[in-house]
């Protein structure tokens, strides 16, 4: 596989010719102006590619998708989709001579079924606009990354994307049941069901969720829409000390049989950069946001408000939903917070919970040895941190990445993972060996093959090193 | 791919050869007693292979497995896992030259943690033993296959299986974090993570969960273990006059927001069969029992019981935990009060929930047309039906196929699946493409030869017709 330098193809087809035959297929849903272009060479990773892509396209049907497709196959054209352009990890990042698939377009809830708590809807939605449609009918769709105002559906699908609400709801693979999806070569298949269960075959439903764009193009899903919980929510807003001690804390609820909606940790640098943005008054130390719902909530929270407090905690309970909102507010102004201070990777490992005090103590430990902060939240149910490293200019520095190295080594040390939530991209590629393994990744590469045998689709990520 | 007929192999070893190197290698874990050959011919399926297995070893270690899997590649010889040999679609059913890997020496819980609420086991431990060395943890294991008190943690994940809860507590799937898998030419690979999320690379794991021995030997699985529910449970029975009614009923709980742990629909003919097996006092219809769990267990199901009034249900409610022992008695005895009446073909079509009562309709016209009785259970949480065909003599006669194939054809109309939780195996092969396609069926089987090239894993199975 090769990314785009070179063309011209083996059909012999030229640059132009491609542009035109998808002009002809298209017409205006077909763009070469310079903003266009140039919105695709980045994403919300702090990468940008260094060349502008061929052309956007912004198919209108599942017809509209299969021609980009067939042309692309047709004229050996690499093809990169991309939804509303939030992901992390440089997925969805376009370089020379490469097709640009926006989803934008196919943006319908096209049927909701109460009965069936299930929603069937185009890649292009937007998460929050899905749960705006699904309200109405007592309805809601649980993954919820943090960019859920902006980010699309198929984009949660292209990167098994989670949120703050993963231990108690499930992460994307949870929540999709069936998919349909246009092959490399234009022709569309269905995979998966409208049922809760279904073991027909292999699974590759599962296979095409976090697949980033390697494997086809996802132009509906059966999603399922869960009943919004009824009741009250109750949120606890606790201060400690250390971070390891707040760490501790949400381990201690969770090992005490409590599950909570949401449970934010925040580190101590992170906090001081929120307490500066808010203009807080901020006596050091980590802070601990821990949100119950259900006809449990108020039961639920008092007993992890003891636990808090025996451990040392400084905290407040409150069930007032506006006073909550007011609490989690600080929560949200992290990356604000931090975004100002500079250009940011936001990194995404991921831990067993047990192993979260362990991963606060790593992180501190290589912030000493680096010389920088590296401000850090997590989602502490899940044990998915999110350190964040601040750089100056647009390319990381060498002495971040070299932080960032050992920083995922000792994820992978404590049995943990490269990435929780946001996929490998272009940024994570150089990691994916110590992870997968020789032999895996191999294999891995032969499936893309299967799905992809001219290697047109998202070429140069996640698999290549 | 071919069945073993083709000896000897490439490599010109025959098949006194490969018995031979078996037992340098595994000493007496290699059997080619005739009762041990025998047994391995058939399952819970009611079918049974015209012949027999030329060994059945059993392996005690990774490394013993990793020994058979070269043996098998380097003398091309097919190699069929087996557990306990429950499955219902004749997935582990070996035949003449096949190597039989038997799991059952594998049975260790190697771990468990209640921090991280997991636990790591090898894969032949029996379900119920699991959950018995669980319990004192406070945890358990959540897919509960009827087979559970025989049945192995292998055969959930070689099936995806699901079992009474998974509407309220998911399927093997969503049970599984991580996988140790032999690959046929005996490499060892991890799959999965410790962790509740990741998203590094394609989602392998997944892959693996309902394969059907197609693609590797699990040797070690790092499964959720949740934490017990605690609290009292509350059980509804509840007689209606039709299925249709009681399917009417499940389906308006389930749509009033209610999360029953259990919801059991015990159709017409069902009923009779198990009133005149238990002696009981029947005067026809259906039966409905609703089990709730959890701190909202009682308010959850006085509201059911309300529900099931209105619509015409004569029901008991009892939150004594002898009682409702009892109630789920009578549930119990189906497969007895069928299995005493000839062989029996038990089905697993599975239908988006609202489709219930018209695939109940659909098995009525059915049971007309061919003059037959098809007593029928289901899960009607998550609308899995299983329809039961009872027939005279070994093989399933072709009055009976061919009502099963009008049953198949009816659930994919509805929107349905051809199997829900036993697999594909042998017996449901003929209808596979009915539900995925040329094009899907196609692109599995490339799948299943990057796994497999030599297709020695369970040849003939799920992707041959």
């Amino acid at each position: 596989m090769s990314t785009a330098a070179s063309f011209p193809s083996a059909s012999g087809t030229d640059e132009r010719d491609v542009v035109a035959l998808l002009r002809d297929a298209l017409g205006d849903a077909v763009s070469t102006d310079d903003s266009a272009l140039s919105a695709a060479r980045e994403d919300k990773s702090g990468h940008v590619s260094p060349s502008a892509p061929l052309v956007v396209v912004t198919p209108r049907t599942t017809a509209d998708v299969q021609a980009v497709m067939r042309i692309a196959t047709q004229t050996r054209t690499p093809v990169v989709v991309r939804g509303a352009g939030t992901g992390l990890a440089g997925g969805a990042i376009a370089s020379e001579g490469e097709i640009v698939l926006s989803t934008l377009a196919m943006d319908q809830l096209l049927e909701v079924s109460r009965d069936d708590e299930l929603a069937v809807v185009q890649p292009g939605i937007i998460n929050a606009e899905l749960n705006a449609q699904l309200a109405p009918h007592g309805l809601w769709f649980a993954p919820d990354p943090a960019s859920r105002a902006i980010s699309t559906v198929g984009g949660n699908i292209a990167t098994n994307a989670g949120g703050l609400l993963c231990a108690k709801y499930g992460v994307t693979r949870e929540a999709v049941l069936g998919l349909k999806v246009v092959l490399a070569d234009g022709r569309l298949l269905e995979f998966g069901h409208r049922t809760v269960k279904g073991v027909t075959g292999l699974d590759f439903t599962a296979l095409m969720i976090g697949s980033e764009g390697t494997l086809g193009v996802v132009v509906e899903a059966t999603v399922r829409a869960k009943r919004i919980t009824p009741g009250p929510v109750a949120t606890i807003s606790a201060s400690f000390e250390s971070v390891e001690d707040a760490a501790r804390a949400s381990a201690v609820i969770t090992a005490s049989g409590l599950a909570p909606a949401i449970m934010e940790l925040i580190g101590e640098s992170a906090m001081r950069r929120i307490a500066d943005y808010l203009e807080l008054d901020h006596p050091g130390g980590s802070q601990l946001i821990v949100q119950f719902d259900g006809p449990g909530a108020v039961v639920e929270s008092e007993a992890a408000l003891a636990s808090i407090q025996s451990l040392g905690g400084v905290a407040t309970l409150s069930p007032d939903p506006a006073e909550s909102e007011r609490l989690f507010q600080v929560r949200r102004s992290f990356h604000p917070s931090i975004a100002r201070l500079g250009h940011v990777l936001i990194e995404d490992v991921c831990v067993p919970r047990s192993a979260l005090p362990a991963m606060f103590s790593a992180i501190g430990e290589i912030e000493r040895k680096y010389g920088i902060e590296i401000p850090t939240v997590a989602h502490a149910g899940d044990g998915n941190l999110h350190p964040n490293f601040v750089f100056d200019g647009d390319d990381v520095p060498d002495h971040i990445w070299a932080a960032a190295d050992e920083m995922f080594l000792s994820a992978l040390r404590l049995g943990g993972t490269l990435t929780g939530e946001h996929g490998i991209g272009l940024l994570k590629r150089r990691w994916l060996k110590d992870e997968l393994g020789d032999d895996q990744l191999e294999l891995q590469r032969q499936v893309k093959r299967v799905f992809d045998p001219l290697g047109i689709l998202n070429p140069g990520k996640v698999f290549e090193a």
